[in-house]
């Protein structure tokens, strides 16, 4: 039986006096304000690798490339969301698809949509959607402090999944 | 295998001065203060359209729907929902069924509830529940500043759904 | 074929002056500031729940065990969890799996996750696992107000489940 997973993500965006680049979904976005943060605030590409992880039982973004693991410091979203198929095919488990929502004003998902879905299913190694969406001006991204992202990921478990300690059978 | 995807939506209340009607979850709410907007701001039936899309990798409600497309300008929400199921089933996807949740102060959906999902359960031509919370007087919600809407969808390829430039295989 | 379903909670931390104990994902976190509510607010299992109701069309949480059922009130949310298994179950539904992903700054899930995923799984009698993020200090969730959770929940119909007037078939 498939089990399905559910992950979030939001980054506020940096102040006028930082300079960071904008990554959104896999993708630099020359010439637009970046999103503040440790990490590369991909939002997108957070929200799909914690989307695997709550689907496969495997703890999330933080227990697995948080302060404990300094090694993916500073990795970027995509090399996240890769590690996270990896993790989870190591564990027994087929990822059938990650769709994931872009929740904001800017940047304007749609001219580069397909070039997104490309870079993120190579990454995970399965279908990647992206879509976006804004909130009529209303919260946090509706005021353009940050930016959001909901994913949701659908993977099988092979024989080789385990019901074990990290997955409740 | 099946496809999972995700969509959520905001629209804000129209202020006092606008008549707007009230349409939540394809139901017309008579007596209910609207919501703003150019379409009918039905959160409920536009989340789970791009709940559809989400799925389905056919993009998004704003690159189907939008101002590229201006034949669909104050289109209803639940024909919007019908639009995107058909396209879902022309690219070769068979919909296993849509959930969405309201999330607001009102209308209180319960009583209604048995309604709304024939409604859209008619327009998507698949089972489409509905569910309403509240976020206990907090957020943009909680202040009755706008309703929102968070949707998931499964859907099936069938052997002619495409790997496609819009659906990464 | 499997359905999907989705459910959102939201509650707002109680005031200094009430004592309240924090009651998150089937735990007690002793020494924690708690939230406020009827309930216990534990809006990990309450979310849970409502994604089976979402994926059943067994209305939600409020139609369930809201002022109309007085016997619920005071209920633990893994009580309320065990009884929407119990209710989809009896409608003729077997539960895939339950995904729910904790948003907010407090408690730090990460160290008891294990634990919570096994009073919930025991709860749901099916996988319920249990992720955590924060919202880089924006929203309501950022600001401490209170604490979000959202879920999703894979269910497969067995042929006794009905496509009756509470799920549109």
């Amino acid at each position: 039986m498939p089990r399905v997973g559910v992950g979030t993500d939001v980054h506020a965006f940096a102040g006028p006096d930082e300079s960071r680049e904008l990554w959104v979904a896999g993708l630099l976005w020359p010439g637009q304000p970046g999103l503040a943060g440790h990490s590369d605030a991909d939002v997108v590409a957070h929200a799909a690798a914690d989307a695997i992880f709550s689907a496969t039982g495997l703890g999330d973004l933080g227990s697995n490339f948080g302060t404990s693991a300094p090694e993916w410091a500073g990795a970027s979203g995509a090399s996240l969301l890769a590690e996270a198929a990896v993790r989870a095919r190591a564990a027994g488990f087929v990822i059938g698809n990650v769709a994931v929502q872009l929740v904001g004003t800017r940047p304007r998902l749609g001219p580069r949509r397909e070039e997104a879905q490309e870079v993120l299913s190579r990454a995970a190694g399965a279908p990647v959607t992206v879509t976006a969406t804004t909130t009529d001006g209303l919260g946090l991204t509706g005021r353009s402090e940050g930016l959001a992202a909901i994913a949701t990921a659908l993977v099988v478990p092979t024989h080789h999944a385990p019901g074990g300690p990290h997955l409740p059978a």
